[in-house]
């Protein structure tokens, strides 16, 4: 298996694990260190408690869409490399980013950011929306 | 200079080439190889020649928003960083990603991602929106 068949193949667990709501497997597929993540939406977290706890409401959540990914495309630079794909959640296109590096020979997700694709779509904040 | 100094300052060196408008500067800080970018609502642009295109037509565009960056905060491993930051453009928050790689003792763009945070909006498409 080449690199890059190897960090694809981290890539599609990722999806994997998303689709089967398997927290075990997605806290295997996260590094222990030095790891962010930003939701589509969220604040940066940093670290991996506040990633996993992110992850374990998202994987509860029983109205979560279902998310599909395509066009995985990765970028290697010696144990760091980037995967690029679009997710596709409730029809809509997202940008995604999602960083590995290669720990004891596995690629492990050190970071994650998922960002909407404006294909002809404007936003429009609704008049009485409060934030708590 | 720590490593945290120097990768705050190559951050803050990015913002200050983008309200100067200077290319040149823009050009020196992404590295030359292994490069990618995400524009707030762009899909994935993959290689220095599509990056330093896009940030060419940014820089020229007479009505770009200006940006401010809050909050920046740096994770270092070796030679190789990201920096999370809140971009505030036209008064709306964006979660950002900057990553660096120390080259030649610089540290230089790889990657640039920009996502909208929701707070306190809302997307909905328009009635007559389309994918293509």
């Amino acid at each position: 298996m080449t690199d890059k068949d190897a960090i694809l193949a981290a890539n599609a667990a990722y999806y994997y694990a998303f689709q089967a709501s398997d927290f075990a497997k997605m806290s295997n597929i996260w590094a222990e260190d030095d790891v962010s993540c930003i939701h589509p939406g969220w604040p940066v977290l940093i670290g991996r408690q506040a990633i996993l706890d992110s992850y374990r409401d998202i994987l509860r959540n029983p109205i979560q869409e279902k998310i599909e990914h395509r066009s995985d495309t990765a970028l290697i630079s010696g144990n760091e490399g980037r995967v690029f794909c679009v997710e596709i959640v409730g029809g809509m296109p997202l940008a995604v980013t999602n960083c590995f590096r290669r720990v004891d020979g596995v690629w492990r997700m050190i970071h994650h950011q998922a960002s909407p694709i404006a294909v002809q779509v404007e936003e429009t904040p609704p008049p009485t929306s409060r934030l708590n």
